[in-house]
């Protein structure tokens, strides 16, 4: 196990390891384990021990170390990574220039002192929920390998729950954050939909496309989210907000806060370990009341069609070109999306406006929402159909059903581990969604920290 | 001829006249000469009584009279004027509820005082440039009444040039204001995208839509203009501007301007009588260069696609319910407009972008360009088919080639009459599009009060 990432920092900043040797540790945990779960797909081994000898060179002439000095941190591989092709889980792009710079995101991690040792697996251009990816192998969860770690950012999630490193990104469409989080047992956060910068990033659907931190620890998880927050004109949909940070209020922020739990569609897709999960976290929480966030499967829908359009235009000229390159999960959803009619994302767009707007009058009568963020743990391998609630519903769509009328809109979500399975999946976590009002990610991170803090919310070992 | 809006105004205002007296006027001369253009499709007469009453009771008592005060004005019938159903120049909107209340451009010039006579035919839901309206009739050109006035604000443009009345409202997606001005003789101005408010108006492509005036000097066009500025949170794309006169400088703002003449495509698709006009306009305004604006074609493409899908998208549903009753003119493209992809969009929206960055380029060389505002003066009622320079073009569809590319970037655009016509136009006008970067109006203003002032634009008597 890795440790924390603050816990980490404070042992190079005391000297009582150097960054060299978290280093090579870190390496050498990934060698030796990642075989069977296959997070990783490529490892800057190079490019971490420069970073490493950068922050030990800083301690050793004395200076002040930044706050994440000598923690090693690795990247969905859809960030771009100078010098590596931007892969974004696909064949088509392996022969495509190596990116010529990093990522915002993971410039400004490495300005904290953080230290990139690699890029980690997906579902392939992030269009799926189980990273079963046909070209770099499925990621299995660390807490079971016959079974999925979710995705998109499977392998963002599995690496942080093997304990392999202590924080990741990834991105999240449609829960491609929350799902993985939720299905490993780790802490995930979803920002607000325009808070941190996505340029450097192969896209999927800008008007819905997220990116975030994983990590084992709330704090952790805030501590990475402010170090990367602040606009960057290079995103339009990034460029005006200034910075919120959240990890200094992470035990204040929720005083007084009325928390509601999300009923209706929400609970009628819980089987019964989310309904468990919320219960439990409603307790811990306080919450008030159930209630009802009217035209949330309107939202799922609308966030299905702007996705299959806005993906399938990004694809289209390249899957005329490159169509047996494709992943065949996907590559027939994106062919598809392409011909939808312009028309349906005009009222997709209209539907979702609309939801917005119910979202933020319960916003009026509640700071935070709970929500489960999976129907289910995490399904075996290959798992074509759920059984949930006496319906039976295609099992790689439907793991998002609970975060996608959610991100359509744009809410901050931190989603916070819990363990509340019985008999076969007693073994495996299911995460909640906590959920706050646009630009409020302190509270959700404050709900996360307060679940752990009652120790209800944490990995576990696998 | 009703005489200019000031020069009303001014009657008014010293007693010469009443404003009862000038509404009696207005209906008297609309009933005599409108059976032959069929400019206007309801009279407001009860309303405009009331006004003008108000008016005269206000110089009764003494009181100051606002700028427009007393001065009769109409407009397109895509306008909300509460109690009457907004037709927007069909029959699918017959049997809506009357309009609960005024469009705000309507408000606006009734707070200065204006009194609304009427409303005024268009093609059917803005989708023509001819006025060849197959439910209320053809508007005739006031100049030669076997031909067209031009459109969709056919009924706006022949009003004025008719003299019936000195000031009309009108929209341009695509060149629905300044196409009938240029074949009616008369001044129009396109504001630049977002700078009048909307709202309160029958759509037609949310993202291209914009409101203006027509009149018949360049005078009254920017004081009707500058008497509509200012933000409205009812339009989100209107909400942020705040007003910048242009009315007090039209005798100074164009002093020391860069003038060039927008050569390429756009002469290209100029017939001779264009030519004349642009090259006189030219010579006026002291043009130093015929400048490109590459990317013009490419631009008109998008703006027919993003204008198909979303106006087939806005009609969707009623020509499910209502196919009859839509205008076989315009029917069948807004149900191919429905098809369209949002792939195609996209790619649209992504030319429109580049365009513009190439106009922007363009600004920082020259501070007002010139084009002509259509390839032709008013072609014969029915016309099909255009010859122009060697090409046969579909009428209907390219009295709109030169305005398109313009408006599809939203930069504001003034139109000035010119009267360059030779054997069987010489009695018919063709007007020019003065284009100035975007909120930069005063200059286009100037330019046409400029033309003017040496003698080149100006309406005719029918």
């Amino acid at each position: 196990m890795s440790g924390g990432a603050r816990e980490i920092a404070r042992r190079i900043a005391t000297g009582e390891r150097t960054a060299a040797a978290e280093v090579d540790a870190t390496l050498a945990r990934i060698r030796a384990h990642d075989g069977e779960i296959n997070s990783f797909v490529a490892l800057t081994e190079a490019r971490a021990r420069r970073q490493a000898q950068a922050v030990d060179a800083q301690r050793a002439a004395g200076a002040a170390l930044p706050p994440l000095a000598g923690v090693p941190f690795a990247v969905k591989n859809l960030f771009d990574v100078a010098g590596l092709a931007t892969l974004a889980g696909g064949k088509v792009n392996e022969s495509a220039a190596p990116a010529a710079a990093d990522a915002p995101l993971v410039r400004r991690l490495e300005a904290a002192g953080a230290v990139l040792v690699g890029t980690l697996n997906m579902d392939e251009h992030a269009y799926g929920f189980t990273t079963e990816n046909t070209h770099y192998g499925v990621t299995r969860n660390p807490h079971d390998p016959a079974r999925i770690a979710g995705g998109s950012s499977g392998g963002s999630a599995a690496a942080v729950a093997a304990g392999l490193v202590p924080l990741t990104l990834g991105s999240d469409t449609n829960g491609s954050i929350r799902v993985p989080a939720s299905l490993c047992g780790i802490f995930g956060l979803k920002p607000t939909y325009g808070r941190l910068p996505r340029n450097g990033s192969f896209p999927f659907v800008y008007s819905l496309d997220h990116l975030g931190p994983f990590a084992a620890n709330a704090a952790d998880l805030a501590l990475a989210y402010d170090l990367m927050q602040g606009p960057e004109p290079a995103d339009a949909a990034c460029a005006q907000r200034a910075c919120e940070p959240a990890a200094a209020a992470l035990d204040d922020a929720l005083t007084g806060a009325r928390v509601g739990v999300l009923g209706g569609y929400f609970d009628a897709y819980a089987g019964a370990q989310a309904r468990r999960s919320v219960a439990a976290a409603a307790d811990i929480l306080d919450a008030r009341a159930t209630v009802e966030l009217p035209g949330a499967e309107q939202a799922r829908a609308a966030a299905f069609i702007i996705t299959a359009a806005e993906g399938g235009a990004l694809h289209r000229q390249r899957l005329v070109t490159h169509y047996d390159a494709y992943e065949p999960y996907s590559r027939d959803r994106l062919l598809a999306g392409a011909l939808v009619p312009a028309a349906w994302v005009q009222q997709a767009q209209r539907v979702r406006r609309r939801f917005l707007e119910q979202a933020l009058a319960l916003f009026s009568q509640f700071d935070l929402l709970i929500a489960p963020a999976t129907p289910v743990a995490a399904p075996l391998i290959g798992t074509e159909v759920l059984h949930l609630n006496g319906q039976d519903l295609p099992a790689r769509a439907s793991l998002g059903m609970l975060t996608q009328p959610i991100s359509c809109i744009g809410l901050p979500v931190a989603v916070a581990p819990l363990w509340q399975g019985r008999g076969d999946t007693a073994h495996l976590p299911l995460g909640v969604q906590l959920i706050a009002a646009p630009w409020r990610e302190d509270l959700c991170l404050a709900a996360a920290r307060a679940l752990e803090r009652a120790g209800l919310a944490h990995p576990r070992q696998p």
